[in-house]
């Protein structure tokens, strides 16, 4: 059982861009972060459920496909589910549709009560107040022996680091100079320290870094 | 003739470690920085004068030697120089010993009036007060059609880039997090989209990302 973390940052360590708007909800630079990923084939399929065979099947969609792989429960934070852009909206169910792409227990640490959400394809959505050990320990008990992944944003992936509660971080670095919104990095002088720390280079260009303990 | 850069920095993208005295000057996590280029077998000819043939001679030692090449002029600030630290020397003659690995003429920029430094292998030392562009004007003059290398610091870095004067940024991404020190990239937004970006990661572990235009 491993507490896995997967994120896309910029060259200067961006984890998420600023310029949020409800329109707009991952803010401006964000595409320029996920570009590779939204082009792999494991996103065409598992996120737009397009089985037409389209999207990329090099290194990129490696770390697509394993990022897909032996999660047992997911733990997000209330922004990356969309609270703070749609606090006022009490039926909000989330960015991702009717089939949300995680078919297990995702746990959102929030503040708001809010009644659980089940969908059909197994993701049940509970939302919980809690410090990132107390999130993890339930989400052990739901995960049934599979691994945990601490899904974001940036300020929950950087709480999760700096506790050291991550087994496995991937970093997939796009080669863009961003310049502004919330880095990664921050506070976390010497993490490799306590990690065996292994690159390679995408066919994109990107950058993908992984922490292993 | 091309502007070149070549810089180490961590995954957080410190390029000059805080902690620096005299003792220590460069600051006490610059070899966790530099590890990989003193292992190469280049470091170990060019700036150690060690012709045994010890040193890497893979993915690290090809940019090293790249970095010796074709170079006509250098430009760095004054605390590369040492002038920081040993203000109040005027005898001081930079960190490198007798035989400074440049061969070439390098400009030190400075408020400091000091006379010219000549070295039986070529290198000579001339300190000027100057815009980066008067800087480079006089390189260029200097360098006699080879290309010409902004040596450092981090802030004489910063200030080459973000007034787009540098043709090939090469930087070195040791993979770990020093979480402290002046870091590259801040204030170059979108500097990727003025170049040309390629990567590969060498057999140390380091990143080599190379933007060129």
């Amino acid at each position: 059982m491993a507490v896995r973390l997967d994120l896309n940052i910029s060259l200067d360590g961006v984890a998420m861009p600023t310029g949020q708007s409800p329109e707009n909800p991952m803010g401006e630079d964000w595409g320029r972060l996920v570009e590779h990923y939204a082009a792999t084939r494991t996103f065409q399929e598992r996120v737009l459920h397009d089985s037409s065979g389209r999207g990329t099947t090099g290194v990129d969609d490696r770390y697509a496909a394993a990022y897909f792989e032996g999660i047992g429960a997911e733990i997000m934070g209330a922004g990356m589910f969309g609270l703070h852009a749609f606090s006022d909206d009490p039926e909000w169910r989330g960015w991702w549709g009717d089939e949300p792409p995680f078919g297990v227990p995702v746990l959102v640490l929030t503040h708001e009560k809010r009644a659980p959400i089940d969908f059909a394809n197994g993701t049940r959505f509970e939302f919980l107040t809690a410090s990132p050990g107390e999130a993890l320990g339930r989400a052990r008990d739901l995960a049934g022996g599979d691994d945990v992944r601490v899904g974001g944003g940036a300020g929950v992936a950087r709480a999760f680091l700096a506790a050291r509660l991550v087994d496995r971080l991937h970093v997939a670095i796009a080669p863009v100079v961003l310049g502004r919104g919330v880095r990664l990095w921050e506070d976390l002088r010497d993490l490799d320290r306590d990690y065996a720390v292994t690159s390679e280079v995408a066919e994109s260009g990107v950058l993908h870094v992984t922490f292993a303990r």
